[in-house]
């Protein structure tokens, strides 16, 4: 997501246009990416550090953008 | 998010760039857009209702896309 201090003007435009929607009671609007990865292995600490890593260098632009990384359970579809 | 049956052309060039980078073991790699949103009030049920239909009439694109609607607390910065 963008850094709090940088501007977001899509997530502004996403704001003026709700209330038009009728859409009230939203007072700000931030607008980012999502990455889903899903890993070979277990989602460890090892394997943590690597996708930290890769948000660091690769998938984030760490000049204006924050990142979280969060490990989410897929749910699991057995035939 | 891009709905699992639907190409993901940015998601794959991320997938097929890691290893060039030295990351190995992501399986698939999925990308899309986040929206954070903050209320005037409390994010209770009825607040999460109307989140739940500008997502299903704005901010998502149904047919090609679904999404998840999760409360985060705000780290509230006391002066």
């Amino acid at each position: 997501m963008l850094k709090p201090e940088i501007l977001d003007p899509q997530g502004q435009a996403v704001q003026r246009a709700l209330p038009r929607l009728g859409f009230e009671g939203v007072r700000e609007v931030r607008q980012g990416k999502r990455f889903e990865l899903e890993l070979d292995g277990p989602a460890d600490e090892a394997a943590l550090d690597k996708v930290r890593e890769m948000a660091e260098t690769f998938l984030a632009n760490t000049v204006i953008e924050y990142y979280t990384v969060r490990v989410e359970e897929t749910d699991e579809v057995t035939a």
